[in-house]
């Protein structure tokens, strides 16, 4: 199967989970709607909700970002046999949960009876579905930069072992931020959203000196995909 | 990386968050069935729930009038680099948040205790997420503006200062829309249904002259995308 | 703009609309779990829900054959311009609600009270958003017929009084199954259906001698969308 | 209509119903968070609800898999004509509506009463709408293998039998799995999933040596799907 077709599924897998994100927000207008119709909606009534609205840009950018990644990592290949699409569909089944511990972060953050402990539980929860797809990412790269022939790759993948430190060090982020949670539940979540936008800066020269430079070189640059 | 993609993925977030919409309508079906088994479906019972549908109808064309603008601001570049896909990701976390203040303004524009209050919150968040979105739009398009040649810009983007200020406009109408709010939330949510109807119209010669005329030049217009 | 990337938008609605219709199936898990935790799911129970499962054949068929349909519609040209685009997005604004009818009709096919008067409301408004489409199906016909040249029609349009006789048709299905709601509502659903079922069959020789045929002409069939 | 569009749109739906299978774990955020505001989230609390853990990567493995197929089924032709087309949305009507038995396995596996009476009819439900789509893929199957010259198949279709065999085998997995409900629950929902994960092991051979094997014989293997 040619990688174009994954690309564009797993495209589709993203773009749903993002928005399913949402999900976790729309409840607030009932909630707040109240059942005895005499609530009043005011704007410390929504300010109440702060967990939803953190949860949902953090997760937003990881879901985002992961985005990013995969596309960088399909973008190594033309071809992309059985075994790969199976290792990308558990790492899609990873992604396509991420609202479930999003929503348990955004209403059990603030625990209603004053104790951390259920705001502890559904950062841990977040963190654990994290270090999965961590992995499952770097299963997927260390199956692409060994079988490289095989997958048709663009070019030599020549940081298997870089990639890997890279995704290692994704894991050890999260696998911190799991284990902050155990004393502040809000502190991992902060760091959940750090390590978004470590990645998104740390990547930040890669597109322009390997993949698209390797673009740049042909004449007219657009076409890479479809004539590379 | 390629436009395309981006685009590609952006349009699926734009299509999924655009049906995201009808789940402001879908409870109405409960909420009329009532829970005693009761309550007999009329049409005066449905028409109770108007502000739902007004909701709906704006934020449709809104959205709709979002992915126009943004296929035309992509549609200018043939490359993304990771700052321009981080403020992307930016913009779409706007749009993807869009059914949220919707389903705010669906359930509070008739406030149940006869007060407008509620209803002015629910218009007013609806005004502050249009404003963050515009703020993103315009983020992007000077970005594109000033990385042109990185960016492989299809054609010189000569007209920055003017899509700046049309999107300062757009800006002005969310901010007036806002402050409406305070007086009428009704009177707001109509404004920002007039914008999106605005935005349709303004734009109308754009495409003919500039946009599709460059490929009408070219031969054989349809493959512009393709092989431009 | 090329058609092509507005079909690929109208694509994105399309699938998700037509995959929004299984949460009108999603709340019977829930109902039939009860809440005492007392409530034994049995076939029987199951089955009393079988308004849900006639609602969602039916509009899942109805979605499937605008799909098709706007495909057909969209195929003829190679460019659309911004008044396609805006006819375009109130066609959409109407599938896209089309998950709502249904959820009215599932839930109150059956009256609880023994009185059809709330089935009718219900298959009245199906058959009013059914209007409401076919009225924006015509429109785009009438559109696309009367601007061949502007939007680059891939070959004459030589069957503008045909379409519009068909869509008239099916506007006059629609308008006499909305009227058999007053009388029957179950009955007036099943005709919505099976004019999804007249649709299917009415076109089936479409393809074959006027679309498909011409490309068929050609040299390497495939190739039509990309390089005709 | 060119195979390529059909793919699109059947992928977008894949991809969405995929995604829905989230919504099967959000309500436990909800559910946990109990209605007075007295319940702690514990890890055992989450634990409890692993039927729709279960259920959710059962299912996820199960469409994954079917997408998967979909694809190798319409990579054999060229174009598609309209019977093929309705067989199509026959078998997606039956694909969207995986997440419904998926909601009722999770929330039925485990009796609140302590008989299996309900567990075994979710079994049962999701095992019937199983081999409903065993038989509308076989059908497909069939109508291609039978049409493949109007189809513009790619190569001969030469193992229509041994398809037809192979997805009789799923059926009658499927069969078995729905018998064994009837005995057991737990154990059909696992047959399922050892199903989905014999789908993936008995095709690895199939695409290096027959689809990709094909492309691989002809020069720039990537471009396969635009100028094969």
């Amino acid at each position: 199967m040619d990688s174009q077709r994954t690309e564009s599924f797993s495209d589709g897998v993203f773009a749903v989970a993002i928005t399913v994100l949402v999900f976790n927000l729309l409840p607030i207008a009932d909630k707040t709607a109240g059942t005895a119709g005499t609530v009043t909606l005011t704007a410390r009534h929504l300010g109440h909700f702060w967990p939803s609205y953190l949860a949902y840009v953090v997760s937003f950018m990881t879901i985002g970002i992961m985005w990013l990644n995969h596309h960088t990592l399909l973008a190594q290949v033309t071809r992309v046999d059985r075994s790969l699409l199976v290792l990308n569909l558990f790492l899609l089944m990873g992604v396509v949960a991420i609202p479930f511990p999003t929503a348990l972060v955004a209403n059990h953050l603030t625990g209603a009876d004053g104790s951390k402990g259920q705001a502890t539980v559904a950062a841990v929860v977040y963190g654990l579905v994290m270090i999965a797809i961590s992995v499952g990412y770097a299963s997927m790269w260390l199956y692409v930069a060994a079988h490289q022939d095989a997958l048709g790759a663009r070019r030599r993948v020549h940081t298997p072992t870089l990639s890997t430190f890279r995704f290692t060090a994704g894991n050890g982020g999260y696998a911190a931020g799991t284990l902050v949670a155990f004393v502040s539940p809000v502190a991992a979540l902060i760091i959940f959203g750090v390590l978004a936008v470590y990645y998104m800066v740390e990547h930040l020269p890669d597109p322009s000196n390997s993949d698209d430079g390797t673009r740049a070189g042909s004449a007219g640059g657009t076409d890479g995909d479809q004539h590379g």
